[in-house]
């Protein structure tokens, strides 16, 4: 590869996309044939850095608007806490866990955005926006 | 159904469309030539979560452009006290109000969001949209 | 009537789009060959509630675009302290404001917002825009 | 004139488009091939009310988009401090401003805004874009 | 020259566009099939003033849509640590920095934003986008 | 009476001091030998006021230095929401609450804060202390 | 009087003192046994400038420790609501607040506070503390 | 036990006393014939609540007057590492890491304060002086 | 002198405590039997810096417990007014305020703060406090 | 050594406290017969980690009385500029820039306090005051 890469990062989280978590529970939308939207943060967020072992510390926030089914908050809630000891990079978390409420809610638009405590000095924050 | 749906939820919430509340008051716009709107924020709304039956809070804001009738602050605020001990769900919240903000005042445009208070480490705020 | 309306306030404010408020003054606009905007707030704006007699306090904010004229802050300021007395609704106070400043300057832009203190635990924001 | 005019403001600030000021310097703008903004806050202006001689207080801000040259801060700063002694409404300092900035830089795009200290209990910006 | 240029300041920053800095790493985005942000800040920027040999301190920001690479943040941090002791005006470091990222991840989008500390009274803030 | 009081207001509120209300729990303190506080804060408090029948909202503040026994939150919690259908003046709720505290958990030292939401546009805090 | 004294203003508010305003009604303190104190907070005060006649804004801060009686709000919004036509300096205010609150409610300990808007740049706060 | 106790706490968190964890390593302070003070925050410290298993999200405040050592930075953020799975009480943190930190640095003067994230919509804040 | 004195200071700044300013006019306390504090923010203070003639700003608060005076704010703005083509050091702005008010208005105690605006990166506050 | 001390630390820094740096200037302060305080923060301050290479980023206050001399400000920024490319731990800076400034302006009382940036998501803050 020509490219001035970290060597060590590749390889090492392309499992991410396949790795198992808990089902995200979903309940039926009673106002299905309305327009509207859900917002849900949840500023407890952690998991492990992959490069140091050490833990991490964000906010997820996710919003959508929801089609036949609206996301289950405990579920939701225990599939965040399954990242607690999972060695993940900040933009892995972020495709991750859209690519997880898409599946289970399916819904017409959403977006997800991670905001992470500094590391180095550096705050970063991870954004990512889904339409149907 | 074959969705991972949280089975206990629905059929409780489906009659929340149909619940009776008292009614809200409006009076003549006498601006009813003019574009111009009008938001409220309810800072202190209150109903019951029906999984745990403990209460919920939260900060209820509407926004709408008046067509004849404006909403009548009085009325509207017992109408909002009527939820005190009612079980319903977040999202049913936002869309019932809606629903009896626009039968009452047939506003041109309007906009209902409710920002709940914090429930196992987690925010969330309802949103929704309406324009005639 | 068909309409649930609370019968009492309505006939007590149409005579709001008549009464006499001190004349807005003017002065002239050098610059009116270019395009620019004005903000004015008011914090310390009082006037009475129709229905209970007490006063009620507000922000009251102007932007207009100018085009001959300009506002004359001091006559301006003179005209909110006219509505010290006057038993006015808070959807009234924003329109008659807006009709006053444009027939004063006749500005090619204008928005006016009044916030309300808080009533009954609610909290009003009036707003109303215009374009020549 | 018809209009309800404060009379005594009107050709007492009609100069104030050709006073002099000391000259804004440049310098190259080395990336004058990329298009990129230049925000810069003045918060220590101070100019005199024409009407009252007294002394008035703001905050300047300039956004623009260089072309060939950028604004030298250092004369910048001495251009605003000689509004020290002089008597200028707010609406012309903006103006002025703006006019003196494309002048000497040639910008692609530049807005002003200037926000005053409170004067009678009223808080005025004043804000003009420019394109070329 | 018929500008009214700050002479001194020309010639001395020419330099910049060629000065060379330590590579930004990347490493592959296992998630370029979606469109995501990424937005880091460095509140930790030094440099020094070409003109009075004093450190300027900044904020550094940066947001980017990866394409197939992304900006490793610890190269990341040793590329802004370089400039601890260049001297270099506010408005080249911006466009600077936004050449060398997109050299390096070739993204789709970026921007860069530093907003400086206060000199001689005057915050300023230089901002770049850039669309590939 | 000699004193200008509002009459209906007396007799209505003794029988407080003795209204029954869920017990709170207490945990055994395993560093009783150590002297440290804890700080509580409850901002969901609501209760009804005795003259209108509307709902008061408060934020609740408890700070206490325990010696043998520790409050138990979930208790506690339940003890606040045991005033949500009470008629209770402000005052009266923040002495109880001390009341009910100190029986409990006779604890070294207490204080008990609540701060209400805006009625009539007057805020109101009422609070205690307490030592042994 | 050889003090360098504005010579107009005194004679125009000795009658302060002896001004009738509306009663302060006050009910029985039922936890008169306990030491606990009361802050209330009128944010919408306003009174006549004796000097120019305008309006003046202020937030009126009060706390004290009741003996047998408490302040009854109602009456208490009502007896500031008296000043609204009142020419009354800025000092005056508080010090006949403070003598009016203790002849009421004859507490243990109070204070008075009234924190004043801006006034030709100028924001005054006056405060007087009493021990019985 | 005639306490009105929550039975199935205690016995649970008195092992707490004397669980292993990690040493806190010091340094020589240079400065020790001087008296000064070092507050250090960790906002990232999380251990698990005894009761329902799930995390537990703090800020960890230490402030400490140095007598002939100074706690190491790096061995202090391993030892708050270590409570990530461990089930302990609020009260408990607090004590335990003022115990430990004490053994380690023999200080002058020592706080410990730990403040909670929302539970059940209660904020708990727990705090613990120590002098030599 | 063997001081490490920047030596261009000194002499310039003695003339200070004899300087001519305008005087501070006083009205009668007809609260003179009281015990209470009036406190003065003036947020546009300007005078010159000594050594560079430029402007420099602050922020000018006084707190103090009258006698038989109170200090007239139409007279003390024009006080601050006139150190705005005054060259003096911060610490002596505070100084000559504190020994004019004194002396104009005899008062119990009294205080003196200004506030700088930033120069050189650097803040700076000066303090005095006064008790007869 | 019997302590559990990170070994590598002592050693490196006893001579911090015999390190030159730049003189410290001071002028007379001609109110030297008043007491009054001045506060001054250096938002700029960089270092060196000793451990690491890395800069540091910090805030420095200082406070202190006056007697003889006042510290000329220029003077003290150049010595704050020199701890640039120094190696030396957060408590060690406190204590030295405390002995420095009491060497050069030999105040009656003094303070201290350098707040720094977060490094490994800790905050630290070292305090340390001085009476003569």
């Amino acid at each position: 590869m020509e490219k001035n890469t970290a060597g060590s990062y590749e390889g090492r989280q392309n499992h991410i996309r396949s790795l198992s978590f808990p089902a995200i529970e979903v309940f039926e939308n009673i106002y299905a044939d309305k327009e509207y939207s859900i917002h849900i943060e949840f500023p407890e967020f952690t998991a492990i850095c992959p490069k140091t072992g050490l833990p991490d510390f964000g906010i997820v926030s996710i919003e959508y608007f929801p089609d036949k089914w609206c996301l289950e908050l405990k579920s939701l809630k225990e599939y965040f806490l399954a990242y607690r000891n999972v060695g993940i990079f900040h933009e892995n978390v972020v495709n991750r866990v859209m690519d997880d409420i898409v599946a289970a809610a399916q819904m017409h638009k959403a977006s997800v955005v991670v905001k992470y405590g500094t590391r180095g000095g550096i705050v970063t924050t991870v954004s990512r926006s889904y339409t149907r």
